[in-house]
């Protein structure tokens, strides 16, 4: 003889729940319903039995406990076993076998109120046990969290175990996710899920979370995209990054500085940072440091650009920057992360952001940059690709290269287009930037051939370090040491 | 005139509960307590009343159900507020102002045992539960989940309510981690936290997250750094992503493929590949998608690399690589992630990965390719940064440049170090990929340029596509159009 099935009912959607509810009367399943959910059975006509009627235990503190004993726990929690069944007789509770619940989700109360005592309120405690209860027992108690759900249990019923296994995973998905809603909440984090058309290209879907108190988009009828979000983080990087006085701006076309600038004004400030490669600027993302004058917004109008972003607009620059309809114009609040996560074939790597001010020491000569320009040049080089080599004048980048694999094939590709974009003859002075220490003294020789006046800044640490010291002197390059490596992948 | 406090404790991990535990006697609290901590307090002789004589219902299901009670519920999610306090009289329910509950790491038990009965029955339900409520409930009920926590609480008590929700927020928190570990077992995820010195660079401090299905470490006395499982992530991809029958060998440097080859033999595809650039290949990952030969081992130890990655090895090659105690030698089992996660300042940016296979249909001339072929150099292609462009020959990458804010200059750049590596006189064919659109024909006037035989493999999609295709055509460039793009920053 098999014994009578149970199931129990508490859900906030009540998508298709006569469907399921009829399905199980019909299959001789005793239901087990309180509050919204017991209402609206009762409306279908549908026999069930109040929970409180089960457990002699009415709902208190405004539904707070409702479902939250030992009647219900035990006939989630029992196994088949002997034992379990031995003390469910003698405890007069009976089996539950399939658990219908779903749980209001918090992240639509979040974004729905801003009154943090409503919020706390709606913290389910009861249903969230309900399912994991059910979660721990799904061999025997079949945990339901997706009304979409209903009509493959019923087509498939009785299920296999593997089948079982499905409806417990997807339930400790969910309440997992209800949870790091809840915990993002508490540390005044609210992620919004944003949608993107695709990734880094069209055959890639893709999502982002941003957190609703990085940035806003003020202007612009089209959505960032994946590629954006990716540039906007290193223009945020380099134009926040600095604690400067004066004004930054910054040019990122495909995740690289093309342009960038520290300067009295910021008109300035753009000017130079564009100057820097006019070319790449086509199509790229140009960040500042301060609210956006009126005066920049209409240089800024004057190229084509896919994101001007910036603490602040004055309003006529917004009126400026608003008669391009393409152009989306962020109010960029702060930056948050301070860890990165990246995903790898294996799993993931988690490190904090490079956020180092590094120190400077000579080599040879003397520094002529002040303390604030190297913290910017420095900023800027953290965010081209490795090995990378870049180039400033007094107040900017004037070229750069990256993403090579030899560090005098960057030279090289940096120098190159150092020729292509301005006039050597006119370059009074250059500041070299290294990313990490150089190899051999090949590089040196390079740079020397240059015939240009150029003080060479790079961190050390090679096998090589005395031959490049050496060199650096018998040939008086003016050269100082970076205090960290700033590689970026 | 105050109500008497009362605090619940049940924790698996009894370090310092002496401490916390008299110290609440001493500011005259009640300790209401079950199971081992219960025996743990009497031991201490410490005054505490048993859960079950409180609630008078006995634990059952073997301690399934312990604290599952409304008597325990009711105490710890009221409020001080009038209604509550009566009904709490009424259902004689006492209340409960500290929560100190710690749970079993769900993590140890997975590495512990293999055994999925005793993993399930190590699932927590009630201690959760009882976390969660005092969770919900802070304000009036702290929750304690760590013991390092407990002189924090003694110095600062009375607690102000934003010490309360620190404590709200850290239980939240683990709970949440908690069942992100089921959730991971439940899907046959088992993630181990791997332990780096550092980040990509030594100021950034590291972990990573490893499923341990996919890869072991056979050799080596060094651990693997971030940077090599960044770089090995490019490799694998490389190496397992094309379904090929003949040998597939790649070599990574600064996360950049600087060689990679398709041969019949595995040791022909190994020298290939280091034909590409050797000077790149000097302390790269070497990665090979078939098990390893004694042959190729003798080869690959005769220079320097820092990992070799495989399905498997040969006994003997096994040896020969253990000659060399700082080689990091993995046997990867297979790839994981289908989905990537990369951070920004704002928060996160989710994709699929790029495993599209692309097809190609002709501009103007025959494709010399086989499908295999392309197949392969367009992985290669997908892993070095965009804008890029990499040449080939009949099987082998020969050069390649990227991270270039500018096509034609990532062009200049990758024959300039063709040049440099290789006798352009003796090449007699050449396959160009490019990772996008040529924007302009300037492109193709460099590519002529060469005076080398050059067929063109390109995704379209630009504005002068037209011109494009018009000066393939008139210069009878062998030119094919690849469906889709496939930038990578």
């Amino acid at each position: 003889m098999t014994r009578k099935k149970n199931a129990i009912i508490s859900v906030f959607d009540k998508t298709n729940l006569g469907d399921i509810a009829n399905f199980l009367i019909k299959k001789n399943f005793t239901i087990y319903s309180t509050g919204g959910s017991s209402q609206y059975l009762k409306k279908l006509k549908i026999p069930h039995v109040e929970i409180s009627n089960y457990t002699k235990q009415k709902e208190i503190l405004g539904g707070r406990v409702k479902t939250l004993h030992p009647k219900i726990f035990g006939g989630l929690l029992s196994t088949g076993s002997s034992s379990h069944q031995k003390e469910l007789k003698k405890e007069k509770i009976i089996n539950f076998d399939v658990l219908i619940v779903n749980l209001y989700p918090f992240s639509d109360t979040v974004r729905n109120s801003k009154n943090s005592h409503k919020i706390i309120e709606m913290i389910d405690i009861g249903g969230h046990s309900l399912i994991r209860a059910a979660v721990k027992n799904y061999k025997k108690t079949v945990p339901i969290v997706d009304p979409l759900d209903y009509q493959k249990f019923i087509k498939n019923f009785p299920q296999t175990e593997i089948s079982k296994k499905k409806y417990a995973i997807k339930a400790i998905q969910q309440v997992t996710e209800y949870d790091v809603s809840i915990t993002n909440w508490f540390q005044g984090i609210q992620t919004e899920e944003y949608s993107l058309r695709y990734g880094e290209n069209p055959q890639q879907k893709a999502i982002a979370l941003i957190n609703n108190k990085s940035f806003t988009q003020v202007s612009g009828h089209k959505k960032l995209s994946y590629n954006n979000l990716l540039d906007l983080d290193a223009a945020i990087n380099i134009a926040y990054g600095s604690k400067a006085n004066e004004n930054i701006c910054t040019i990122i076309k495909h995740n690289i500085p093309c342009g960038g600038a520290m300067k009295k004004t910021q008109k300035e400030s753009y000017k130079k940072a564009l100057m820097g490669d006019p070319l790449s600027a086509f199509g790229g993302i140009v960040a500042f440091n301060k609210k956006l004058s009126a005066n920049t917004a209409s240089l800024l109008v004057k190229n084509y650009y896919e994101v001007i972003a910036a603490p602040d607009f004055e309003k006529e620059a917004l009126t400026i920057l608003k008669t391009k309809s393409n152009l989306r114009v962020l109010k960029v609040k702060k930056f948050i992360n301070k860890v990165e996560q990246r995903s790898i074939f294996a799993g993931a790597l988690i490190q904090d952001t490079n956020r180092k001010v590094s120190s400077i020491k000579a080599i040879n000569g003397n520094n002529k940059l002040k303390k604030n320009k190297i913290d910017f040049f420095i900023n800027i080089l953290k965010y081209i690709k490795s090995n990378s080599i870049a180039l400033f004048d007094q107040d900017s980048l004037i070229s750069q290269s990256g993403g090579q694999t030899s560090r005098v094939d960057a030279l090289h590709s940096c120098f190159y287009k150092l020729g292509l974009r301005h006039n050597k003859k006119v370059i009074k002075k250059l500041f070299l930037f290294s990313d990490a220490f150089f190899p051999f003294t090949d590089s040196l020789e390079f740079i020397k051939k240059q015939k240009l006046k150029i003080d060479i800044y790079t961190p050390m640490g090679s096998q090589n370090d005395s031959k490049i010291i050496d060199y650096v002197k018998r040939n008086n390059l003016n050269c100082f040491k970076i205090s960290d490596r700033h590689f970026k992948h």
